[in-house]
């Protein structure tokens, strides 16, 4: 088992990443402080695990909600509808809220745990690539508002996060797709030498190898926890990990959020990234070139969704949450490996990056 | 103009208390950061103060929202329509949310500005005695659910607060005498001269006499100021503040919000906590009198509801905040002006003390 450490102001957190997490009792009991857990999961996620997690709490009072799967429930009722369940079931302040499964019961599940009785402790239990890589690290949580993504929510770390590769051997080849859409962009934004890695080793990755997985899965929670570090409240640096993000966003609003997958989204929301970083002269064609073709190598979709026009990218990015004095601000690429925030870029050429099709 | 500042990690926030501070635009546009700003205020104070505020603030993007009066909106669907206005508005991150009105219009504000995008800034300018004195000081912001009292909430510090005394005139005299609650509520925790100084000043402080209120307000902020500084997320000290309230919100909660104000229901929870330190021995029956009586002359209520069991209570304060490993924690009186929490009393002495009528 490796483990990582996050510093944020304060405190730091440990991220565990091996194989047989999810039963070692040791692990997960000696990271919870009170005698109360409420666990949040989802359908597909509790049927294969939620026994294996609890079978070892069972000395503590144990709470368990499990939500329908999907980006469709994360939002605000459904934050309402945990809360009432965590009062109907009299959870003190020294309850810890435990979320098992992806991104999606891991934003929720974190709001939840900010906003009762202001504030429990949280643990981060997830199951899926995307999330042990990218959402279950840096403490961002919160739901979707029908105008915006991710719009309500609060900073609220983890007070540790256990990341059991073998639940990856159940994720389906699109859900592992979708995980692999945010490696890359970690290789893209800091690292070109894990760039290159991800290149020759794509299809391991895609073939479920173990080992592969794991060393992907400790870079990227090592450049998160660097950048979460220097920057947790995203106020400048942490703002890099948006690469591909704005463009994303815009199309699951556009789309809406079932349609598809987060990291579908950021996979077209990279290439257009770097179609525009092409366009200010940063990289070339060649490069362009390059990071469409490892995406695609990794089942990702690379076209935008043909009925998006330039009109309806504007008017989602416009509530993008690094809009600064009514400046849609993005994160493009200075060179393969190196991301930059830029605010200073001229309007007509991401509306060509926005028309391109 | 008095200017007191409250020491939080990682920063500090000033409060200013004087006369004419609405029109003080240097004061208030010195306090937004950004050029958006979304007020939040009630239809009673919207209808005297709002023009005021944002007729300085000309040179801004200004939104507002007026909510009904009363703790009846204090819940998540309020929160959310807000959210909804701010989005259809497109506010961005860099929004300062203000709260123009008393303690309910605080806790909403003060949430949603935690929450939108993840935080955005905070400006209290809280127009009733008790939001002057305790609620828009020290970054307590939430909501209430059906089954129990600012149970959904976050820590967010305002960027400043703003109390201009000139609004205490247009409080009817149910709302002044609720404020008093507090302001006593501080004397008892802490301050046994200025206990004996309201005594004396009662009458005055009824009357509206502007200096008096002065004085009042800023010995109240000084004391919160120092107990949030030495404890923001209420691990231990802070929790001083809440005296009298765990019996309080009991009656708020069986009573539902609208019956008796916040500062009333404080009024009652302030004598069950002197009955029960003196049933502890800590403080004699001539001082339990002697609190009876200085809260009767304000004009506040001091017996409970008669339909109150101590099942009702007990029901309620079993989901209170302070609640630790299964123990309703209490606060309560050593001596006057000196509160303590405790969790080691006798269970059959706080049962008599709910049983009494």
């Amino acid at each position: 088992m490796a483990i990582l450490k996050v510093n944020v102001p304060e405190r730091s957190y440990p991220i565990h990443v091996g194989s047989g997490l999810l039963t070692n009792w040791e692990l997960i009991r000696g990271s919870i402080r009170g005698s109360e857990v409420f666990v949040i999961s989802d359908e597909v996620v509790a049927s294969l695990y939620l026994d294996q997690l609890v079978g070892g709490l069972s000395d503590l009072k144990v709470i368990c909600k499990v939500l329908p799967v999907g980006e469709g429930t994360k939002n605000l009722s459904t934050v309402s509808e945990l809360f009432e369940v965590m009062l109907k079931a009299s959870c003190s302040r020294s309850v810890t809220v435990i979320a098992l499964g992806g991104g999606v019961v891991g934003d929720i599940a974190g709001f939840v745990a900010a906003c009762y009785q202001r504030g429990v402790d949280f643990l981060q239990v997830p199951t899926t690539l995307l999330a042990q890589v990218d959402s279950a690290v840096g403490g961002k949580t919160g739901v979707n508002h029908a105008l915006g993504k991710n719009m309500i929510g609060a900073f609220h770390q983890p007070t540790c996060v256990i990341s059991d590769i073998d639940t990856l051997s159940t994720l389906d080849s699109r859900q592992l797709s979708a995980g692999l859409a945010e490696v890359i962009k970690y290789g893209l934004i800091r690292d070109p030498i894990f760039l290159d890695w991800l290149s020759e080793n794509i299809s391991s990755l895609l073939d479920y190898d173990k080992e592969m997985l794991t060393e992907a899965i400790i870079r990227c929670c090592g450049i998160k926890a660097e950048l979460v570090a220097a920057d947790e409240r995203e106020t400048g640096h942490r703002a890099l990990l948006n690469l591909g993000h704005t463009f994303g966003h815009a199309i699951e609003t556009e789309l809406g959020y079932d349609r598809l997958m987060h990291g579908e989204a950021v996979a077209i929301g990279l290439v257009m990234a770097a179609e525009m970083s092409q366009r200010l002269g940063w990289i070339n064609m060649d490069e362009v070139d390059q990071i469409r073709d490892l995406l695609s190598r990794a089942n990702l979709p690379v076209t935008r969704p043909p009925t998006m026009t330039a009109e309806s990218f504007l008017r989602h990015m416009v509530r993008d949450k690094k809009v600064s004095r009514g400046r849609i601000r993005l994160v493009l690429l200075e060179s393969l490996g190196c991301a930059r925030l830029v605010s200073d870029y001229p309007d007509d050429i991401l509306k060509e990056v926005l028309e391109l099709n």
